[in-house]
């Protein structure tokens, strides 16, 4: 059986793969930083090359940025065809002090490894490209078709990859995209992520003197921009937790009774999950639970405020503009441009007189995403996760926004199935970032037979 | 005639005052600047060298930091005792690129002399040193006692000075004290400020969780203290621009009679102080007028606000802290302490749960101050000025506070008059200060007649 030799390749290639994965990492494919930019090319060359090793086609295509790695093996005609995607490039390792170990010197302690990038996505993207090897070195053939797409700037925005996939939607056709860049529920609780939250991020700033004046001589008689902001953003939310713009809850699609009852029956503490974030109390929309809220509720944060003076000690400054970033997290059916219109009116309604809102930035907009999980590609994914990991998956949501997932919704039409091999202490973007070398290996096994589950789907 | 020689003596030595003015503003006093200690201490010996060469005993005293100047002359027994209080030490001159000509290279364009400190306070200041030569050179002794305090600390919090006085009230016994650091209604519409604010600066720092999140897998769940930080701020004002903590207003001195009758008959546009502050229009308490609110009337303002994210574009961050620097300007009799205490038990009170408070500072506070308008003193005053400016001056009061005539009725028990001879577009403290040099000499001629009266007094 094709599927008893790719699993005895993966038996007897789990230091290669280590090995890797330790070389992967020491390119420090660091997006953002333009001094790094060679390094970033290296990290696609490698991604490449690998595909190239493994008997894949493989090419880089150049891009306004960092570059797209591509290839395709059309193996398995009439049976379904699979888009895996992932990212070459990592986040910056900055602040470097706290690391234990160098973020580019990859190091093996209980288990996990250290590196920037190694869960993000660095780790999690390469079980897809072994458990391809492990097909292509044994049986010499894939069950399915196969279409591989890796880009370089999914820490800087994925500008490049989201014009090449308007621009390509043959090219890309597929039946489903794959995508490891999430994590598992806990630790042993593998979990297919089937809902992730939209994103509608805002930055306003208000005007009210043409200058900065003494608080003294003109306090009390001219409107004071930081006040006033205080008074819009404060009225954004109730003291029960209710996002109190007009019209803002009239598209939400309510939680099913099946997702309560799911989320309920999970293994979940809130007093471990106050313990771990280290606040006071758990605070939210009233009548839900803390995973409700995580999941499946829109949300309001103020992201960042800032105005007047901020340096030590005191200053008597009555400031002439103040700012805050704030943005809502959006779950189905809300639309992010719906949702910039009502949140616009609003602010101009509650906005003190004296100010003018000089600023209103409609940073980014995704809308939320939910994948049907009754279907052939969700079914094959549980029963992969039930050979590579020993057991179910859960079903979760997840608060954060992953726009690939909307891009490939909305410019292929496919639902992406998002299995994650991380865990929630990995410390993604911050430093000391780790990945479970055994979780590693479960993802390109569980990869492998996904393979072969989804050609008999 | 004492007071016609004076007079004569004044005439002729305009070019030379002048000389002597652009002399001390070569010198970069910046008592900020630690690399400008040689020069601050320069400045303070051309006060005391000043003093020496008209005829007073002056001397340096030295402190933990910049020297006071002291002088002063018992001519006068049975007579009234001056205080005479001014500083030598300026702000720094940063921002240097709006500046027309160089801030210590003294230069005269349409009657005003340009120059850091020009106004504020070694013009001002010099007006009262001058009028003392002039009686010296001529009547060769002084109408009333005087004695001479000048502080280099007074852009720096003027600690030395406090400490000074605090500790030698019997060597600075006086009945007045005058101050020239503040400024005239307007253009030839000289003042006496008999009111100043008092002031309640305090600092507060929110805490949600232990660290930064992500806003998309945390937010709705945990508080946000950005967000609480715009409740607990938009709680301190009404639409009406109350002041809404409990009990602020119990000991607010209700403005008199002839006071709102006597503001309401200056030569005050609303219009053009709302065009020369840019503001979109004038808000604050109802039932006010922009001058009443200005300088009689208690005020909130947030000084500065900060929070999160405040780089260039989004990031969905969820702070795990935030905060706030906010003063309350006092009117009499309102008590710095109790306000603090009335303020604090607000927060405490409506600050939303999910977070801490991890800061409350208190910076610092000082009472209001009304000068009794009705004493010898001050009719002395008023018919100084007619002499030096030909017309009687308004009685005004102002929202900012000078600490040093809280200091001197704590300490001395004495009233200070606030003759100010600078104008509301001085610049103090910006670029491009600038003092007129027809005030400069009206304001020397008033300072020796106020000599002349207090003896008559």
């Amino acid at each position: 059986m094709a599927i008893e030799s790719v699993d005895a390749y993966l038996d007897s290639h789990k230091d290669a793969f280590e090995d890797q994965l330790k070389a992967f990492l020491r390119i420090p494919s660091i997006s953002a930083q333009p001094a790094h930019n060679a390094d970033t090319l290296r990290a696609a060359e490698f991604v490449r090359d690998d595909l190239i090793a493994m008997g894949c086609a493989a090419e880089l295509i150049a891009t306004k940025g960092h570059p797209l790695v591509y290839a395709e093996r059309n193996d398995a005609p009439g049976r379904p065809t699979l888009l895996i995607y992932g990212h070459y490039d990592v986040q910056p390792p900055e602040p470097m002090e706290p690391w234990l170990s160098p973020p580019f010197e990859p190091t093996v302690r209980d288990g996990n490894i250290y590196a920037r990038g190694a869960t993000d996505d660095k780790g999690q993207m390469l079980t897809h490209l072994k458990a391809l090897e492990a097909w292509l070195k044994t049986a010499g053939t894939l069950p399915v078709n196969v279409k591989v797409l890796i880009e370089g700037e999914e820490e800087v925005g994925g500008a490049s990859l989201e014009a090449y996939v308007a621009e390509h939607p043959d090219r890309l056709a597929c039946d489903y995209a794959v995508i490891s860049d999430s994590s598992q529920f806990a630790p042993g609780m593998p979990a297919i992520t089937y809902g992730l939250k939209g994103l509608a991020y805002f930055e306003i700033v208000l005007r009210g003197a043409k200058i900065d004046l003494h608080s003294g001589t003109f306090g009390g008689a001219v409107a004071n921009p930081c006040n006033a902001l205080s008074v819009i953003l404060a009225s954004l939310k109730g003291p029960d937790g209710r996002i109190q713009i007009p019209g803002f809850y009239d598209a939400v699609r309510p939680l099913e009774d099946w997702e309560r009852a799911a989320f309920a029956k999970l293994p979940f503490s809130e007093a471990e999950f106050q313990a771990s974030v280290g606040a006071p109390s758990l605070e939210g929309e009233a009548g839900y639970t803390t995973l409700e809220r995580k999941w499946a509720r829109p949300t309001c944060d103020v992201n960042g405020i800032y105005g007047g003076y901020q340096g030590p000690g005191p200053k008597t400054v009555l400031p002439c503009t103040a700012g805050a970033k704030l943005s809502f997290r959006l779950v189905p059916d809300q639309d992010p441009k719906t949702i910039a219109e009502l949140f616009r009116k609003h602010v101009e309604v509650v906005c003190p007189r004296g100010v003018v809102i000089e600023k209103f930035i409609d940073h980014h907009g995704a809308p939320a995403v939910l994948v049907n999980v009754e279907t052939p590609g969700v079914r094959a994914a549980v029963k992969a996760i039930e050979a590579g990991f020993g057991k179910a998956p859960f079903f979760i949501r997840e608060g954060g926004s992953i726009p690939v997932v909307g891009l490939l919704k909305q410019q292929l039409g496919v639902d992406t199935l998002l299995l994650g091999w991380g865990q929630n202490d990995d410390n993604l973007h911050g430093p000391n970032e780790k990945f479970s070398l055994a979780d590693f290996h479960r993802g390109i096994k569980t990869s492998a037979h996904f393979l072969a589950e989804l050609a008999k789907a």
